[in-house]
């Protein structure tokens, strides 16, 4: 794959929620963490991550506090898309203090969060610049549903939508003058896509670093599966039941997320999990499995399969070597 | 609704994993709890919980002897569908000097876990009584798809069925001269079935505490909804973006399962809830909505959400009076 030195790299947290990974990825070169949710932003900087984007909008003054408190400890930022949260953050960051950049989140397509691109962009920005113990850093221009797009070719069409508008959001900003060098976005299917824009400055993937069933089915240029990114996390479940035409391991929807698909076994041949439930899945056909056995299922989305759960155990060549809490998990409501 | 004194209500924890609750459901009347995990036995005997039925096989020794000690403190009964594992627990039982109590799980027809109605079930039976430390208190016989079945008429047809593969089983430990005075099972959408059926000698429903929009569409007799149990379980959501036509509330997947369904708005008039991937729901049309309003979302699914959360907030008529933590919640694996 191709480097595009210029493009910083700030993986996204809300994929592990820990901050020991944080500070691996760190270590390889990450420039900071993106998160999602105040939790996950109290982890990271708890567990001594120093650049923290948190690529969301935190409402409700008491949460305001608690984000302006952290910028005491590391250098955060935050998306914004409305004037009423950059007074109110404004109002906390001055109550502490602190300094918070803020960082525009654009509708580029996603049609959930952010302004449209355009004249509203550059009201916020002045918003901004207008108040006390905030700073304008730049735009958040991301769209979820691109990254899960199968063909490249499809997934390069959807993002050309994503920096085109972004580029309108550009032209806002300076028609009014306002000056912009920071541009973040871009996950895991398409980053490769947003650093090749010459637009993007930053991108922010966060499940290339566990992969899930669902990311293994995007395909490369050549119709490939994708495989630059490795199939690392598994969910170890056991079996606790056998029939004649099945078995049932103990982990049900509960403990894998099966919102993006039903998790796949390792090395499994024809063996597949059906959902049973809320704490149990139906391995068919059960083969030779007797009850005991082990089998490493990966999760249909990883993201909320982490969520549920509170430790990482990370595992090499069949040996334990670390078990790292997942500090940010939670609702973060 | 009839009464059926002779019936036990053993509400099913797997639903709130609070033993502060389950605590409220002993004081009204309830003989025990069921649980589903052993993470869960364990907070419910930890929070005073006298007699807990795992209604679900735990496997692995390690998680047996956790097992075995919730019985020095309650009294603790366990499903079985297999010699090996009665012969761990019955292991276990003797090496912490502690007395459990055995329940067969029959396959009624949800095909998950559980023996087939016939001779396999007498045969545990008789393995189970020729073990120390380990005795046989009856069958479990529970089919949770039969809960969700919207008409009352097709609920209890297929009722019916697993009262008659009840009856198979009974018979069988008939034949074999194994006295059996209990039989355990039922849900919120059935329970009311198996309590009238003169085979169960106890029902475990668990939704009923909270209820969900999946249990509010069954029906009653006159293909009305169900009305004998109010909604109590919502999640408090924030309004953190506001466009022309859709507001954005901080609860996506990783706050509300959505393998149901996704939740209602409370009083919402026409606005519905349409996920807005992990940590968003998109709220349309946004009405008069504004940044930082609250939304109380009905989950469609109680028991999943209820398991992403750390504590249950307990208000009447807009006041807080309890804060308990969810002390089983977790993957249980």
């Amino acid at each position: 794959m191709k480097a595009y030195p210029s493009v910083k790299l700030r993986p996204h947290a809300k994929t592990h929620k820990c901050a020991m990974l944080a500070r691996l990825q760190i270590q390889s070169g990450a420039v900071g963490l993106c998160c999602q949710k105040l939790t996950e932003a109290e982890a990271l900087v708890q567990g001594g991550i120093q650049d923290v984007l948190l690529s969301n909008q935190v409402i409700n003054k008491k949460k305001l506090l608690r984000l302006a408190s952290l910028a005491r400890s590391a250098h955060i930022a935050v998306c914004v898309d409305s004037e009423r949260n950059i007074e109110d953050l404004s109002e906390a960051a001055k109550t502490l203090d602190v300094m918070l950049d803020i960082v525009i989140e654009v509708n580029v397509g996603g049609f959930r969060c952010g302004v449209e691109p355009g004249p509203d962009v550059a009201r916020l920005a002045k918003k901004v610049m207008s108040l006390p113990n905030i700073r304008f850093k730049g735009l958040h221009c991301y769209n979820g549903r691109n990254q899960h797009i199968r063909s490249l070719a499809d997934r390069q069409a959807a993002v050309n939508e994503v920096i085109e508008k972004t580029k309108l959001a550009l032209s806002a900003l300076k028609e009014s003058e306002i000056e912009c060098n920071y541009v973040t976005g871009g996950g895991t299917g398409t980053f490769h896509l947003e650093a090749a824009s010459e637009v993007f400055t930053e991108v922010q993937p966060g499940s290339y670093v566990f992969m899930d069933v669902d990311y293994g089915l995007n395909l490369d240029g050549e119709e490939k599966f994708v495989s630059e990114f490795q199939q690392s996390l598994y969910i170890l479940s056991t079996v606790q039941s056998v029939a004649e035409n099945r078995a049932i391991v103990d982990v049900g929807l509960k403990a894998v997320s099966l919102d993006s698909g039903v998790p796949t076994v390792k090395n499994s041949g024809d063996q597949v999990y059906i959902s049973g439930g809320d704490e149990h899945g139906v391995i068919v056909p059960p083969g030779d499995l007797k009850v005991g056995d082990q089998l490493w299922l990966i999760p249909g989305h990883c993201d909320p399969t982490v969520n549920m759960h509170e430790w990482i155990v990370g595992m090499r060549d069949g040996r334990v070597e670390s078990i790292w809490p997942i500090g940010g998990k939670g609702p973060g409501i």
